[in-house]
């Protein structure tokens, strides 16, 4: 049993945790106890982020001691935003800018002779690295517009701030509530790889920049972040390419591609916060172009009632939506995945705080299949 | 079984691997079937890289072109130098500064949009991060000592070129040669915790460079790496106390203290690697000071005669003596750790190439033990 080979350690449970509980058959998703249909509609962001790190939502007065700490702490230093900009004029890709970026933070965290054991400086550490994100990705967005970064506003939230950043200009409600909801979809979801990633760095008790820089590395690899951008990428091409959105799936299928944004190792039936964002989706396109809904719902009905595709396991996933309601916001493409990144930041810092508590090294084994053991030829011999 | 909580991952097999072998029951380290003796004493850290990477060991004309390539690849971005500089003026600790830099080292990666999947181009992408790793963490100590950096002499090898970039002297034929044996000894072991993490990361098919910088964050943590340096403050007090190493070390067991560099998850007798290097402490001690040699074997023997903590399973590590070594090498003690990275890049390297070659996304489970579902109160009645 304990020779057994566990490739992509598919079932194995590596630790308890009180974060999040997903159920793939029904399509459940709750952190803390919370379902996400409520979370959206009935929390903010900051709210989500204190309930993943303290355990209960907060009350009014917490919840504005809080939100106010972190809306101090979004300042990026000056040789930080420095770094970004020589990162966008070696035109470095949006995540690989952010993994560097949010490393550097490090160099400006105001404790950092803490005990990596005490779970209070941990906590800001995390905190303050969650305010910053958001502050590093527009900055690197504004850069490659040509434009200085804009300041913090600590009058809004951190989505709402985030958008403002980013173009300079306050969202409108809509705008800034969804995509506060499509940050809190996204704040945690068990120990996907990123996350687990973060776990095992925080294993060793490094601290919690390096947990965070390592999960955005995670992200970035095509099988884990990434999704969402090529959803919006095929929705184009089908919208170029004139055809009707079915004449271009059955082609694309007949050519033996893949659709994006369908199906998850761990949903068999419709991801719950793909049912949220098609709702949000279909509120934009109230007011703004409703292609891109149009598009989503057309083809998910079509792969769902006429190809059967649910009932082989295989159902729209969260990135299915969450690429076209980003692009109805006017967020450019290749920033969807750090955006995902800055959501998650909050759920990688929950898990290793949570994990440290009780902490383990994580240090498995390889069977190893190499060559029994051989004489070395010198140099001038082989 | 499939429920058994695996906390940690000890024993758990997660990969097949032709990479290292350890038994730790004899203390016998093996890379593809060569012993870390024969490789220590019949190799260079490039022919250990090349083996890693690539299976077998170079002939003289592979080696060749192997080396000229590496040295040809050692020069780092001004952009790069700009940010250590900026790292250094901030006080950022080496293990931070150099996760910092080294994730930065993307951004003049010249094949950035190469398929993951192609290994010949993570290949290559291994190969500048492990040439350029020397001249970051060479660039980062002149900082500190307000010099400039010194550029790479292409003619010396990478050991012997990193000791000359970091004090702008050519090292001598014991110092150069002793280093090089150190980062052969920790180029790889198995499945620690920092392989592990660029594992992981290297499993979403993310790039090289996200898993490198994974693995930094990872050994930057004190469960991980860090207890060589710990062994050498420790030396140091004791040489400072005035006391008999002896009778320091039974005050210090009195008082609770561990004895660093003692214990290894995997060995339960002396670890080979701790063999070879108190023999070149040893050989340092001939003809410099003999002053760490001689307390650690004094240490090693008390612990090991009069404690019997060998046939406790508890015997010295590599960092034992790898502290004193380095030491005597005139590297400045919160370089050990960097410098362990430094090796290990290679070992990282090959694993996520290998990994990736029957590739599996890493995704465990966690046992949900948070609260049950619950209603969501505003939050003006919370």
């Amino acid at each position: 049993m304990a020779d057994d080979l566990k490739k992509g350690l598919e079932g194995v449970l590596v630790a308890e945790s009180g974060l999040s509980s997903i159920d793939g058959d029904v399509g459940r998703l709750v952190y803390r106890g919370y379902t996400i249909e409520d979370l959206a509609r009935g929390a903010s962001y900051e709210e989500v982020a204190y309930l993943l790190w303290h355990g209960t939502l907060p009350d009014e007065e917490e919840l504005a001691e809080f939100s106010d700490a972190m809306a101090a702490e979004r300042d990026v230093d000056d040789a930080i935003l420095e770094t970004i900009r020589a990162l966008v004029e070696a035109d470095e890709r949006p995540m690989a800018a952010m993994r560097t970026a949010v490393s550097m933070l490090s160099s400006s965290e105001p404790e950092p002779d803490a005990d990596p054991a005490d779970r209070e400086a941990s906590l800001r550490k995390g905190r303050r690295i969650t305010a910053k994100i958001p502050t590093i990705l527009a900055a690197f967005e504004r850069y490659r517009q040509g434009e200085e970064p804009v300041d913090p506003d600590p009058s809004l939230g951190l989505a709402a701030n985030f958008l403002y950043m980013m173009t300079g200009e306050e969202p409108d409600e809509v705008a800034a509530e969804t995509f506060d909801q499509a940050l809190i979809l996204h704040a945690d979801h068990g120990l996907n790889a990123s996350t687990f990633t973060s776990m095992v760095i925080g294993s060793t008790m490094a601290d919690i920049y390096s947990a965070v820089t390592g999960g955005i590395g995670a992200l970035s690899g095509p099988l884990h972040g990434g999704a969402n951008q090529d959803v919006m990428e095929v929705l184009i091409e089908i919208d170029e390419s004139g055809l009707d959105p079915l004449e271009w799936v059955e082609q694309a299928t007949e050519d033996g591609r893949r659709i994006p944004g369908f199906g998850h190792r761990v949903y068999s039936v419709k991801d719950p916060r793909a049912k949220i964002l098609q709702e949000r989706s279909r509120e934009l396109a109230e007011t703004g172009d409703s292609k891109w809904y149009d598009i989503t719902t057309t083809i998910e009905d079509y792969l769902t009632d006429e190809k059967g595709l649910v009932e082989k396991g295989i159902a729209p996933n969260v990135d299915f939506y969450s690429g076209s309601v980003y692009y109805q916001l006017g967020i450019p493409i290749d920033m969807y995945t750090p955006i995902f990144a800055m959501s998650r930041s909050s759920g990688w810092i929950a898990h290793v705080l949570e994990y440290q508590e009780e902490n383990r090294l994580i240090r498995p084994r390889a069977r190893y299949t190499g060559p029994d053991e051989r004489e070395l030829a010198p140099l001038e011999e082989r």
